[in-house]
């Protein structure tokens, strides 16, 4: 088959790889029908993800078809369609039976296009297949759903609900980028007062309107005054940081009021100041995390009932042997606009 | 009447001052019959809190008997015995009307002893007298009603609360002063399956013994594998810090396991590093807090009950005219063994 092969730092290459097989029991392949590109993906090609190691198929996003299953496989079946979770859950370990999927001790986690082949690929075997792919309604398009293996859990369990949204809030979210843009869309299941979204492109703003944010600031405006003059001094609710900067973790932790919460989504690789000197006093939470996808099924349900639109986060869609130029296009996003690479056969 | 006046950084006096009487109908005068220092007193002396003016009478934690009460008090009456919060609660702003007393934007929050004459006095001003005191019942001593007046609530809400402590867990105490003992043992109400204790001083591991903690660690010796190998490998389920300084904020965000807790109660004056790189992907949850004083009445209704013990935190005794003697005694707490030192009259 075919599949995208990272090759060490700033190198990869769409080219013939043997086909995966079965390993282990609880094991699926997947023939890939949509595959979609991370801002992780481009980390690890640039070498910041030092555990992937050449010769690795990258990626951890993507739908398929099921064309064979393990003898201890169960829930799905060759030919069933299936939405192929970013999450590996072994299903059997503590933290997997207390729903921190992303936490697996059981050999799960982040493995796929991380420490086992993943789906930039026409085929990918999935461990733990029962339990790390979801069954797809028909009404659902491979692009909406290729939208549920990452973003929209991540900005949804990481973001939303860990920084507990409620009715009425004022919301920040720092970087429009896909995951800041699920987080928009996400909180707004809980009926928030006020979605500022920040950014430094404006047309990341435009997005970030169009996907329900009521207020969008410009980064290299006065953030702070814009947010207090909002919230009657206060601060915000909850900051949502979807960037993975030091820069912006600190920006949330002065935009938040005495209680608030600081949700961190971003992906970081350099430390940041905690002015604990300010902060000790004023009942802040802040919180991290990797998705769990326990939330996958409730954000299946709502995109099959139309209560949320993932498909406007597909700006360039490609055919899956396209794999090069999709990436191309995702990299120089700055110039393109891309939000989301969809491949597709 | 005589008071502790601080005169400036370093400086401070048991001395004549006019009486304190009612400014605000809402007001209460209280006649103080015990109170206690606070590691936060020190500070103020320090000149480490600059919104305390010379002149300011110290002191945020006390017991009395309620002299006076003006027209618009009904919840206590003269010859009351009642405790005087730390926390002034106008009860009637945004955040008193959720319960964040602590936040208070009407005027309370921490003012005693700060940005109002505080209860190392004979006699003092209490704010918002019915939302800021509590009767006493009668079993209850004044020495052991005055530690209620800030650290068990403290320790209670800011560390054990904030943090979760849950059946089983494992819990793990940075800084065994007053506020960590405190902490050590209102955790065990939630029953943790071990409480670790952390501190330099062997004396205050022995006193964490005392308080319940069943494994303690000199911080000098290498803590991270005593919890790791406590906790097969995986880290605490909560860490409360109770020091205040960034290097003891950072061994409690390494000892916590994926998806543990970092309580912080001590007070800071300095930012931390916080290691995002590492803690974005571990679920990780941290939380800081001044007392909101909510769960007072439980505390005593747990010391009524006999299932508090608060009379052993006062390891030191005094007169209330022994003021000055007794801030040298705690002001040497290292030499002197000293966790609360108690004036009574």
């Amino acid at each position: 088959m075919k599949a995208l092969v990272y090759r060490g730092p700033g190198r990869k290459a769409w080219e013939d790889v043997p086909d995966p097989e079965l390993v282990d029991p609880t094991d699926a392949i997947v023939r890939i029908t949509a595959a979609t590109i991370c801002g992780t993906d481009l980390h690890i090609l640039k070498g910041d993800v030092p555990e992937v190691e050449p010769g690795r198929i990258l990626g951890h996003e993507g739908v398929g078809v099921v064309e064979q299953v393990g003898a201890a496989v169960t829930e799905i079946k060759p030919g069933d369609r299936v939405l192929v979770s970013c999450i590996s859950a072994c299903g059997r370990c503590s933290y997997c039976r207390t729903g921190m999927y992303g936490q697996c001790l059981g050999g799960g986690g982040w493995v796929l296009g991380h420490t086992v082949d993943g789906t930039h690929a026409e085929y990918v075997r999935v461990p733990f297949a029962d339990t790390s792919t979801y069954l797809l309604p028909d009404g659902v398009t491979d692009t909406a759903a290729v939208m549920l293996s990452d973003i929209l859990p991540t900005a949804f369990e990481v973001g939303v609900l860990a920084g507990k949204v409620q009715p009425g809030q004022t919301v920040v979210i720092v970087g429009a980028g896909p995951i800041g843009l699920a987080a928009i869309e996400t909180a707004r299941f809980y009926s928030p007062g006020h979605v500022v979204a920040v950014d430094l492109a404006e047309a990341r703003l435009d997005a970030a309107k169009q996907f329900g944010a009521d207020v969008t600031v410009n980064a290299a405006d006065d953030v702070e005054r814009v947010v207090f003059e909002l919230t009657g001094g206060l601060g915000a609710d909850l900051a949502i940081e979807a960037v993975g900067v030091p820069e912006t973790f600190e920006l949330c932790a002065r935009l938040i009021r005495p209680g608030g919460r600081v949700a961190n989504v971003g992906v970081h690789g350099k430390p940041a100041t905690l002015h604990l000197e300010k902060l000790w006093i004023r009942n802040v939470t802040i919180t991290t995390g990797l998705v769990d996808t326990v939330t996958t099924p409730t954000l299946l349900t709502m995109l099959a009932g139309g209560r949320l639109d993932a498909d406007r986060f597909a700006t360039h869609r490609f055919a899956l042997d396209e794999m090069e130029a999709a990436y191309d296009v995702f990299e120089r996003a700055a110039e393109t606009g891309a939000l989301k690479v969809v491949l597709t056969r």
